[in-house]
Protein backbone atom coordinates (compact mmCIF):
# COMPACT_ATOMS: atom_id res chain seq x y z
CA UNK A 1 0.00 0.00 0.00
CA UNK A 2 2.75 2.69 1.31
CA UNK A 3 4.23 2.62 -2.48
CA UNK A 4 0.87 3.67 -3.57
CA UNK A 5 1.20 7.13 -1.64
CA UNK A 6 2.00 10.22 -3.68
CA UNK A 7 1.44 13.46 -1.94
CA UNK A 8 -1.21 15.18 -3.48
CA UNK A 9 -1.04 18.91 -5.33
CA UNK A 10 -0.98 19.75 -8.83
CA UNK A 11 2.87 19.03 -10.19
CA UNK A 12 3.10 20.67 -13.42
CA UNK A 13 4.12 18.58 -16.23
CA UNK A 14 6.43 19.30 -19.06
CA UNK A 15 2.94 19.42 -21.29
CA UNK A 16 1.44 21.83 -18.91
CA UNK A 17 4.59 24.65 -19.34
CA UNK A 18 2.38 24.94 -22.61
CA UNK A 19 0.59 27.61 -20.17
CA UNK A 20 1.67 31.13 -21.37
CA UNK A 21 0.70 34.72 -20.89
CA UNK A 22 -2.12 34.56 -23.35
CA UNK A 23 -3.56 31.87 -21.67
CA UNK A 24 -2.42 32.11 -18.13
CA UNK A 25 -5.80 32.67 -16.25
CA UNK A 26 -6.69 29.82 -13.58
CA UNK A 27 -9.29 27.04 -14.35
CA UNK A 28 -12.48 26.95 -11.93
CA UNK A 29 -10.94 23.48 -10.98
CA UNK A 30 -7.75 24.57 -9.71
CA UNK A 31 -7.32 24.01 -6.31
CA UNK A 32 -7.13 26.93 -4.19
CA UNK A 33 -3.89 26.86 -1.79
CA UNK A 34 -4.13 25.18 1.65
CA UNK A 35 -7.68 24.40 2.11
CA UNK A 36 -7.38 20.37 3.43
CA UNK A 37 -10.49 18.86 4.91
CA UNK A 38 -8.75 15.77 5.96
CA UNK A 39 -10.09 15.81 9.66
CA UNK A 40 -13.89 16.21 8.33
CA UNK A 41 -13.31 14.02 5.32
CA UNK A 42 -12.61 11.20 7.52
CA UNK A 43 -15.47 11.72 9.37
CA UNK A 44 -17.36 8.14 8.44
CA UNK A 45 -20.46 9.68 7.60
CA UNK A 46 -21.33 12.70 6.29
CA UNK A 47 -25.24 12.85 5.63
CA UNK A 48 -26.67 14.79 2.46
CA UNK A 49 -28.43 18.35 3.15
CA UNK A 50 -30.90 20.22 1.02
CA UNK A 51 -29.81 20.86 -2.12
CA UNK A 52 -27.12 18.87 -3.09
CA UNK A 53 -24.57 20.44 -0.07
CA UNK A 54 -23.09 17.60 2.21
CA UNK A 55 -22.30 18.60 6.26
CA UNK A 56 -18.69 19.72 6.37
CA UNK A 57 -18.16 20.11 2.79
CA UNK A 58 -16.77 23.42 1.99
CA UNK A 59 -18.71 25.22 -1.27
CA UNK A 60 -16.61 27.23 -3.22
CA UNK A 61 -19.50 29.92 -4.26
CA UNK A 62 -20.74 30.82 -7.67
CA UNK A 63 -18.65 33.35 -9.55
CA UNK A 64 -17.81 34.08 -13.01
CA UNK A 65 -14.83 34.93 -15.43
CA UNK A 66 -14.10 38.19 -16.32
CA UNK A 67 -13.08 36.02 -19.54
CA UNK A 68 -15.83 33.87 -19.98
CA UNK A 69 -13.76 30.93 -19.30
CA UNK A 70 -16.21 29.76 -16.72
CA UNK A 71 -19.50 31.30 -14.98
CA UNK A 72 -21.91 30.27 -12.08
CA UNK A 73 -20.68 26.46 -11.35
CA UNK A 74 -19.41 25.69 -7.65
CA UNK A 75 -17.06 23.19 -6.40
CA UNK A 76 -17.40 20.71 -3.19
CA UNK A 77 -14.91 18.19 -2.51
CA UNK A 78 -16.51 15.25 -1.26
CA UNK A 79 -13.30 13.17 -0.94
CA UNK A 80 -9.68 14.02 -0.86
CA UNK A 81 -7.22 12.12 1.67
CA UNK A 82 -3.67 11.41 1.60
CA UNK A 83 -4.46 7.32 1.52
CA UNK A 84 -6.64 7.83 -1.73
CA UNK A 85 -5.23 8.17 -5.49
CA UNK A 86 -8.15 9.59 -6.32
CA UNK A 87 -10.27 12.50 -5.57
CA UNK A 88 -14.07 12.75 -6.03
CA UNK A 89 -15.40 15.96 -6.33
CA UNK A 90 -19.17 17.47 -7.04
CA UNK A 91 -19.62 20.53 -9.66
CA UNK A 92 -22.92 22.54 -10.23
CA UNK A 93 -23.61 24.35 -12.81
CA UNK A 94 -26.26 26.62 -12.83
CA UNK A 95 -28.89 27.30 -15.55
CA UNK A 96 -27.11 28.82 -18.48
CA UNK A 97 -23.49 28.06 -16.59
CA UNK A 98 -20.62 26.35 -17.96
CA UNK A 99 -17.86 24.88 -16.77
CA UNK A 100 -13.92 25.49 -17.74
CA UNK A 101 -12.97 24.85 -21.15
CA UNK A 102 -9.59 23.35 -20.74
CA UNK A 103 -7.28 20.19 -21.51
CA UNK A 104 -4.62 18.68 -19.44
CA UNK A 105 -2.98 14.92 -19.54
CA UNK A 106 -4.72 13.92 -16.30
CA UNK A 107 -8.91 12.14 -17.20
CA UNK A 108 -12.20 12.98 -15.63
CA UNK A 109 -14.44 9.94 -15.11
CA UNK A 110 -17.84 12.08 -14.70
CA UNK A 111 -21.25 11.25 -13.53
CA UNK A 112 -24.20 13.88 -14.14
CA UNK A 113 -26.05 13.34 -10.59
CA UNK A 114 -28.57 16.31 -11.47
CA UNK A 115 -30.17 17.70 -14.20
CA UNK A 116 -29.41 17.78 -18.31
CA UNK A 117 -26.94 20.14 -19.90
CA UNK A 118 -24.58 19.17 -23.20
CA UNK A 119 -20.58 18.28 -23.05
CA UNK A 120 -17.95 18.83 -25.48
CA UNK A 121 -15.80 16.10 -25.15
CA UNK A 122 -12.66 16.49 -27.79
CA UNK A 123 -14.49 16.86 -31.04
CA UNK A 124 -17.72 15.95 -29.85
CA UNK A 125 -21.18 16.99 -28.30
CA UNK A 126 -23.06 15.06 -26.41
CA UNK A 127 -26.54 15.65 -24.66
CA UNK A 128 -26.47 14.52 -21.35
CA UNK A 129 -29.22 13.39 -18.87
CA UNK A 130 -29.00 12.59 -15.20
CA UNK A 131 -26.66 9.58 -14.29
CA UNK A 132 -24.82 9.34 -17.36
CA UNK A 133 -21.10 8.53 -17.70
CA UNK A 134 -18.55 10.91 -19.39
CA UNK A 135 -14.62 9.87 -19.55
CA UNK A 136 -12.42 13.17 -20.67
CA UNK A 137 -9.45 10.96 -22.12
CA UNK A 138 -6.22 13.17 -21.67
CA UNK A 139 -5.40 16.28 -23.81
CA UNK A 140 -9.43 16.20 -24.74
CA UNK A 141 -10.72 19.38 -24.45
CA UNK A 142 -13.36 19.48 -22.40
CA UNK A 143 -16.85 21.75 -21.31
CA UNK A 144 -19.92 21.47 -19.33
CA UNK A 145 -23.23 23.29 -20.13
CA UNK A 146 -26.11 23.29 -18.01
CA UNK A 147 -29.76 23.22 -19.61
CA UNK A 148 -31.69 26.49 -19.68
CA UNK A 149 -34.36 25.19 -17.15
CA UNK A 150 -32.22 23.29 -14.28
CA UNK A 151 -28.75 23.40 -12.52
CA UNK A 152 -26.40 20.39 -14.03
CA UNK A 153 -24.21 18.49 -10.98
CA UNK A 154 -21.84 16.13 -11.72
CA UNK A 155 -19.72 14.28 -9.72
CA UNK A 156 -15.88 13.77 -11.09
CA UNK A 157 -13.27 11.70 -10.01
CA UNK A 158 -9.68 12.77 -10.70
CA UNK A 159 -5.93 11.72 -9.46
CA UNK A 160 -4.67 13.81 -6.77
CA UNK A 161 -1.73 13.98 -8.36
CA UNK A 162 -2.47 15.68 -11.58
CA UNK A 163 -0.97 17.99 -14.31
CA UNK A 164 -2.19 22.04 -14.31
CA UNK A 165 -5.11 22.19 -16.76
CA UNK A 166 -4.34 24.69 -20.30
CA UNK A 167 -6.75 26.94 -21.61
CA UNK A 168 -7.07 27.30 -24.89
CA UNK A 169 -5.75 30.34 -26.71
CA UNK A 170 -7.85 32.23 -29.65
CA UNK A 171 -6.38 30.32 -31.75
CA UNK A 172 -7.37 26.80 -30.15
CA UNK A 173 -11.27 28.29 -29.73
CA UNK A 174 -11.27 29.17 -33.46
CA UNK A 175 -10.32 25.84 -34.34
CA UNK A 176 -12.67 24.22 -32.57
CA UNK A 177 -15.33 26.39 -33.71
CA UNK A 178 -15.00 25.41 -37.26
CA UNK A 179 -16.81 22.30 -36.53
CA UNK A 180 -20.32 23.73 -36.66
CA UNK A 181 -21.91 21.78 -33.26
CA UNK A 182 -19.10 23.05 -31.33
CA UNK A 183 -19.59 26.91 -32.63
CA UNK A 184 -23.06 26.21 -31.19
CA UNK A 185 -22.17 24.65 -28.28
CA UNK A 186 -20.18 27.68 -27.33
CA UNK A 187 -23.18 29.42 -28.54
CA UNK A 188 -25.35 27.77 -25.72
CA UNK A 189 -27.33 26.76 -28.54
CA UNK A 190 -26.47 22.86 -28.55
CA UNK B 1 1.88 12.37 -15.40
CA UNK B 2 3.86 9.27 -16.16
CA UNK B 3 4.93 8.53 -12.56
CA UNK B 4 1.50 8.83 -11.21
CA UNK B 5 0.65 5.84 -13.47
CA UNK B 6 0.56 2.52 -12.03
CA UNK B 7 -0.34 -1.23 -13.19
CA UNK B 8 -3.81 -1.57 -11.73
CA UNK B 9 -4.49 -4.92 -9.72
CA UNK B 10 -4.92 -6.31 -6.47
CA UNK B 11 -1.55 -6.76 -4.71
CA UNK B 12 -1.59 -8.45 -1.69
CA UNK B 13 0.06 -6.53 1.29
CA UNK B 14 1.57 -7.62 4.15
CA UNK B 15 -1.37 -6.78 6.31
CA UNK B 16 -3.08 -8.67 3.43
CA UNK B 17 -1.18 -11.75 4.63
CA UNK B 18 -3.61 -12.53 7.63
CA UNK B 19 -5.85 -14.03 5.24
CA UNK B 20 -5.95 -17.92 6.54
CA UNK B 21 -7.59 -20.93 5.73
CA UNK B 22 -10.90 -19.42 8.26
CA UNK B 23 -11.62 -16.53 5.88
CA UNK B 24 -9.76 -17.48 2.41
CA UNK B 25 -13.14 -16.76 0.65
CA UNK B 26 -12.98 -14.33 -1.56
CA UNK B 27 -15.30 -10.91 -1.28
CA UNK B 28 -18.00 -9.75 -3.60
CA UNK B 29 -15.64 -7.15 -4.75
CA UNK B 30 -12.76 -9.38 -5.17
CA UNK B 31 -11.82 -8.21 -8.83
CA UNK B 32 -12.93 -11.04 -11.33
CA UNK B 33 -9.61 -12.02 -13.09
CA UNK B 34 -9.60 -10.49 -16.86
CA UNK B 35 -12.46 -8.16 -17.46
CA UNK B 36 -10.85 -4.97 -18.76
CA UNK B 37 -13.11 -2.53 -20.49
CA UNK B 38 -10.99 -0.09 -21.17
CA UNK B 39 -12.35 0.24 -25.10
CA UNK B 40 -16.10 0.92 -23.35
CA UNK B 41 -14.47 3.07 -20.80
CA UNK B 42 -12.71 5.51 -22.87
CA UNK B 43 -16.12 6.06 -24.90
CA UNK B 44 -16.96 9.85 -24.01
CA UNK B 45 -20.30 9.50 -23.10
CA UNK B 46 -22.31 6.35 -21.96
CA UNK B 47 -25.75 6.87 -21.25
CA UNK B 48 -27.55 5.81 -18.35
CA UNK B 49 -30.65 3.20 -19.16
CA UNK B 50 -33.33 2.37 -17.04
CA UNK B 51 -32.74 1.15 -13.16
CA UNK B 52 -29.59 2.10 -12.68
CA UNK B 53 -27.67 0.27 -15.24
CA UNK B 54 -25.10 2.08 -17.93
CA UNK B 55 -24.39 1.32 -22.07
CA UNK B 56 -21.02 -0.68 -21.72
CA UNK B 57 -21.12 -1.19 -18.34
CA UNK B 58 -21.03 -5.28 -17.54
CA UNK B 59 -23.62 -5.87 -14.22
CA UNK B 60 -22.20 -8.47 -11.99
CA UNK B 61 -25.25 -10.21 -11.22
CA UNK B 62 -27.10 -11.15 -7.68
CA UNK B 63 -26.06 -13.77 -6.07
CA UNK B 64 -25.41 -14.75 -2.53
CA UNK B 65 -22.33 -16.35 -0.45
CA UNK B 66 -22.88 -19.79 1.02
CA UNK B 67 -21.41 -18.42 4.34
CA UNK B 68 -23.79 -15.44 4.63
CA UNK B 69 -20.35 -13.24 3.46
CA UNK B 70 -22.83 -11.20 1.09
CA UNK B 71 -26.29 -11.30 -0.36
CA UNK B 72 -27.77 -9.72 -3.57
CA UNK B 73 -25.40 -7.25 -4.33
CA UNK B 74 -24.20 -6.29 -7.83
CA UNK B 75 -21.28 -4.59 -8.67
CA UNK B 76 -20.62 -2.33 -12.25
CA UNK B 77 -17.36 -0.59 -12.44
CA UNK B 78 -18.23 2.64 -14.04
CA UNK B 79 -14.39 4.13 -14.43
CA UNK B 80 -11.26 1.82 -14.68
CA UNK B 81 -8.59 2.88 -17.07
CA UNK B 82 -4.33 2.79 -16.69
CA UNK B 83 -4.34 6.52 -16.59
CA UNK B 84 -6.94 6.86 -13.71
CA UNK B 85 -5.34 6.15 -10.35
CA UNK B 86 -8.72 5.65 -8.76
CA UNK B 87 -11.81 2.97 -9.75
CA UNK B 88 -15.17 4.20 -9.51
CA UNK B 89 -17.86 1.53 -9.14
CA UNK B 90 -21.46 1.16 -8.67
CA UNK B 91 -23.03 -0.97 -5.95
CA UNK B 92 -26.45 -2.17 -5.65
CA UNK B 93 -28.04 -4.17 -2.26
CA UNK B 94 -31.23 -5.65 -2.98
CA UNK B 95 -33.71 -5.15 -0.03
CA UNK B 96 -32.74 -7.47 2.57
CA UNK B 97 -29.29 -8.00 0.75
CA UNK B 98 -26.11 -7.19 2.24
CA UNK B 99 -22.38 -6.34 1.13
CA UNK B 100 -19.38 -7.70 2.31
CA UNK B 101 -18.24 -7.63 5.87
CA UNK B 102 -14.67 -6.82 5.37
CA UNK B 103 -11.61 -4.64 6.25
CA UNK B 104 -8.51 -3.69 4.24
CA UNK B 105 -5.57 -0.70 3.97
CA UNK B 106 -6.93 1.15 1.45
CA UNK B 107 -9.97 3.36 1.92
CA UNK B 108 -13.94 3.42 0.59
CA UNK B 109 -15.56 6.71 -0.41
CA UNK B 110 -18.81 5.98 -0.88
CA UNK B 111 -21.73 8.15 -1.91
CA UNK B 112 -25.22 6.89 -1.64
CA UNK B 113 -26.87 7.50 -5.35
CA UNK B 114 -30.11 5.62 -4.68
CA UNK B 115 -32.60 4.59 -1.49
CA UNK B 116 -31.68 3.96 2.43
CA UNK B 117 -29.96 1.54 4.51
CA UNK B 118 -27.37 1.41 7.31
CA UNK B 119 -24.07 0.78 7.40
CA UNK B 120 -21.29 -0.10 9.69
CA UNK B 121 -17.91 1.76 9.88
CA UNK B 122 -15.08 0.62 12.17
CA UNK B 123 -17.83 0.63 15.71
CA UNK B 124 -20.48 2.64 14.83
CA UNK B 125 -23.22 1.84 12.86
CA UNK B 126 -25.13 4.79 11.12
CA UNK B 127 -29.11 5.29 9.36
CA UNK B 128 -28.09 6.22 5.58
CA UNK B 129 -30.23 8.04 2.89
CA UNK B 130 -29.71 9.34 -0.50
CA UNK B 131 -26.54 11.31 -1.47
CA UNK B 132 -24.84 10.69 1.88
CA UNK B 133 -21.43 10.29 2.49
CA UNK B 134 -19.33 7.31 3.56
CA UNK B 135 -15.62 6.99 4.42
CA UNK B 136 -14.29 4.12 4.97
CA UNK B 137 -10.54 4.37 6.82
CA UNK B 138 -8.05 1.94 6.36
CA UNK B 139 -8.70 -1.40 8.52
CA UNK B 140 -12.42 -0.38 9.35
CA UNK B 141 -14.55 -3.56 9.18
CA UNK B 142 -17.40 -2.25 6.81
CA UNK B 143 -20.99 -3.12 5.71
CA UNK B 144 -24.07 -1.86 4.03
CA UNK B 145 -27.33 -3.04 4.72
CA UNK B 146 -30.01 -1.82 2.25
CA UNK B 147 -34.07 -1.06 3.80
CA UNK B 148 -36.20 -3.67 3.51
CA UNK B 149 -38.48 -1.33 1.16
CA UNK B 150 -35.98 -0.33 -1.81
CA UNK B 151 -32.51 -1.11 -2.98
CA UNK B 152 -29.56 0.71 -1.79
CA UNK B 153 -27.14 1.55 -4.94
CA UNK B 154 -24.01 3.30 -3.68
CA UNK B 155 -21.27 4.55 -5.71
CA UNK B 156 -17.54 3.83 -4.47
CA UNK B 157 -14.24 5.23 -4.85
CA UNK B 158 -11.39 3.32 -4.36
CA UNK B 159 -7.18 3.26 -5.59
CA UNK B 160 -6.64 1.38 -8.74
CA UNK B 161 -3.68 -0.48 -6.75
CA UNK B 162 -4.91 -2.21 -3.61
CA UNK B 163 -4.73 -4.58 -1.20
CA UNK B 164 -7.03 -7.60 -1.10
CA UNK B 165 -10.03 -7.46 1.50
CA UNK B 166 -9.65 -9.03 4.63
CA UNK B 167 -12.56 -11.43 5.78
CA UNK B 168 -13.68 -12.13 9.45
CA UNK B 169 -12.88 -14.87 11.84
CA UNK B 170 -15.81 -16.22 13.82
CA UNK B 171 -13.95 -14.40 16.61
CA UNK B 172 -14.19 -10.88 15.22
CA UNK B 173 -17.64 -10.86 14.59
CA UNK B 174 -17.92 -12.37 18.09
CA UNK B 175 -16.50 -9.08 19.13
CA UNK B 176 -18.07 -6.99 17.08
CA UNK B 177 -21.43 -8.03 18.40
CA UNK B 178 -20.67 -6.99 21.89
CA UNK B 179 -21.47 -3.86 20.78
CA UNK B 180 -25.37 -3.92 20.88
CA UNK B 181 -25.80 -1.31 17.77
CA UNK B 182 -23.07 -3.85 16.17
CA UNK B 183 -25.44 -6.99 16.78
CA UNK B 184 -28.52 -5.29 16.00
CA UNK B 185 -27.32 -4.56 12.43
CA UNK B 186 -25.91 -8.21 11.33
CA UNK B 187 -29.27 -9.24 12.64
CA UNK B 188 -30.95 -6.70 10.51
CA UNK B 189 -32.41 -4.66 13.35
CA UNK B 190 -31.32 -1.45 13.15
Amino acid sequence: MADGLKPRGEEPTKSASRTTATNSGRSFETRPAGAPQDEIGRMPHRPAREDYRWDGVEMRPYKEDERALYKAITRQVLFSDPAMAGELRYFEVAPGGFSTLERHEHMHGVLILRGRGHCLVGDEVKSLDTHDLVTVPPMAWHQFRASKGEPLGFLCMVNAQRDKPQLPTADDVARLRRTPAIAAFFDDKS
